[in-house]
């Protein structure tokens, strides 16, 4: 049973924040462990990995080998059923188009003052994608990371996923074919962040790493930032649907089952005007939890997490979207139009009853890597902005110069910065 | 003295490895501390913000108030000297001119299904300007930080300052205005973070924090982060001339002092192909160093961290400066378009003989806050972008969903994920 709330109770504000501020993942502190994986993995290189490996995934990388190789994939092809090699394609060629819209252009110009200014895009040189492996192991997500970084042009794009117990899920190394992986490692955890981070023998460093992970990888990421970059750290997903009772109650339950399956701290979130469709969507809920394979998981996220909020008309639904800022929206309203541009805060919103958010998952073509538990008010989704870097451009001839110097000295005297105005001033009255 | 390195000598790769791994910042262990702090300011709000500055600044904040007023800013504004004021009017110009141009456009559109998709841009709905207190408190710093926002759209632009001893710089102030801020508090240290990112009885918190501060203040952003978005945490500046024989060395020189002035853990770092023009600068900066107000700390930045790289010619420099990743890369040569678009790595690239770094500190209309410490290779400077998230949108009609729902369906299933594939199946013949 989720909880239930009403707008208009007196104590809503009271509940609402509590609620908004719940906890919705356990993280154990791993950080000292992780510490010392790292520090060895950056002393003793691919031995390191090669113990790591035996010890946490029961895998021997000295026969199975680091790298995964070509004809390893090509195995892995033949041994994925060829309905899903469609879907996957389908879906890449899909997320492919979205994101090439998103290639920031450069912007070069000169300004009134002849002054030369600039933004020059350029892809980062090598990225690593980090893949975990057993029942979290998504072809879906290998495509979502890798093909935003393949559109921004990145040149080394590095996947690492563990091999448990020997093995790799194929249909996780035909998304990578699919997405322009190019070097594959049979290795997971904090050992791979690090080998990622800091390189070993076979595997080169890369200048960003990026992808889903356990506590050690969380753990890991943070630590090597600053060495490389790094994605956001995702926490549990969450869907809010905003609903009308003119909804199917069955449709909106299987959408809220759908986050709840993924982790028992992911939250579903109903906000709907009409208490008797929330109340049927509820029935609906417990009626096909029962049915699912997963509902265990779905079962404790609903139950712990899970809410229906009731609010007297859809505008008083805006700001409480937006103090959720929920990673996923659904509007599934009669007039969705009406509140997309009055909500600020949201990573994806899927508008109008046809748009279940599986479909922004696999095949819509957006990024189904968003931001989660409320940073939504500060942060998006993965783009293709993730793989490049801005470099700003100044040039400025002798003319320039001598129209922006009185100005910059002024500055630099006015901050007790001699040798920053002695750059400028020096310059003045000179030839060149 | 800087060290010298030759790159076509023998031990040049170990030396220059070892080069560009040294620590240029010692970090004090300030968690525990700052931990203290914020749960303090949660706790107790305004009350603890007044401890801390009757503490740490030395003001009580009961009477002069927590919140500057506009008769304060007034006060300010009147006692900075007019040629500041109108050298920062000139830079706040430039500077929102060259932003606007960064702001992102919408791109709303349907692909060839009908589908519906889009990327929407939104401003953060209030962000946090930390400005340090005492030598550090500058107002061109302000601009950088606060224009973007504005030019974002922020409704609520925020700013922290500590009053040491009382007093905060009235430049500051004066800049503040210029840039749009629209409210400033008396606050700094890791207090003014906490209150920023939790709110307390005067602050309302905000979704976002920017700007520079000491190691009490950066320990605190990284605490706060998730609750609210952090920029980028600055590490000492840093600076790479590449430079032919035809320069005046005393121009170069005055350049690398510019960076060493700001901290003793500033980089200056010249690459020539012409060593008696490596030393003729390194002359020129033992010459003006004398003359500096700062001299004893560009002395240290330049003795522990600053280098001279000889090189056979410019080509080789390329493959340098992109593992150097320089904040700034000042490109001082007969032909840098020839170098420009082969350099990857760099927070700014300044053009030409008479293109100082400096002009890019105050006037330039491009932003000073980069990225440090190699962080070039994954991050880009602060721009519009840091102040604008982005959501996804999704829109399907029965027809797209009946077109992409079968590869959902497939991917679902061969992921496990039953209430996914249900969540789509349910919707397919069917009314709605």
């Amino acid at each position: 049973m989720a909880i239930w709330l009403d707008q208009r109770s007196e104590d809503f504000e009271a509940r609402f924040s509590a609620f908004l501020s719940t906890k919705r993942e356990v993280s154990d502190d791993v950080n000292a462990v992780v510490r010392g994986i790292i520090d060895d993995v950056r002393l003793r290189g691919d031995a390191a990995l090669f113990d790591y490996s035996a010890r946490f995934d029961g895998v021997d990388l000295a026969t199975a080998g680091l790298r995964v190789s070509d004809a390893d994939i090509d195995a892995a092809v033949a041994a994925t059923d060829p309905e899903v090699l469609e879907a996957l394609k389908l879906a890449a060629e899909r997320i492919e188009k979205h994101h090439a819209r998103q290639m920031p252009k450069d912007d070069i110009y000169e300004d009134a003052l002849g002054v030369g200014l600039g933004s020059r895009w350029t892809a980062v040189e090598a990225v690593g994608l980090y893949v975990p492996g057993g029942t979290a192991s998504y072809p879906s997500s290998v495509l979502m990371n890798a093909l935003p970084a393949k559109v921004a042009g990145v040149p080394r794009v590095v996947m690492v996923v563990p091999a448990s117990g020997g093995a790799i899920n194929p249909t996780v190394l035909a998304a990578a074919r699919i997405a322009g992986v190019t070097e594959i490692y049979r290795v997971g955890g904090a050992q791979a962040i690090a080998a990622l981070a800091y390189g070993t023998e076979t595997i080169a460093p890369v200048a960003k790493i990026v992808g889903p992970g356990n506590a050690y990888v969380a753990a890991a990421k943070r630590q090597v930032f600053g060495q490389v970059g790094i994605d956001m750290i995702a926490g549990p997903s969450e869907v809010l649907i905003i609903a009308d009772g003119d909804n199917d109650p069955d449709w909106i339950a299987a959408d809220l089952l759908a986050q709840a399956e993924h982790d028992e701290g992911a939250q579903s979130i109903l906000i709907t005007d009409d208490r008797a469709f929330g109340e049927a969507v509820e029935q609906a809920v417990e009626r096909q939890l029962t049915r699912l394979s997963r509902s265990r998981t779905a079962a404790r996220s609903w139950a712990d997490f899970g809410a229906i909020i009731l609010v007297g008309d859809f505008s008083a639904a805006v700001p409480l979207a937006d103090r959720i800022a929920a990673e996923h929206l659904e509007l599934a309203v009669a007039e969705p139009d009406a509140l997309i541009n009055r909500i600020r805060n949201a990573g994806a919103i899927f508008v109008g009853r046809h748009t279940p958010e599986v479909i922004g998952d696999y095949v819509g073509g957006s990024n189904h890597v968003l931001p989660t538990a409320r940073s939504a008010r500060f942060s998006s989704g993965l783009s293709v902005l993730d793989y490049v870097k801005r470099t700003s451009i100044l040039r400025l001839g002798p003319d320039q110069l001598a129209a922006l110097a009185p100005a910059a000295i002024t500055l630099a005297n006015s901050e007790g910065l001699d040798a920053h105005a002695r750059s400028v001033s020096i310059r003045l009255n000179r030839g060149g």
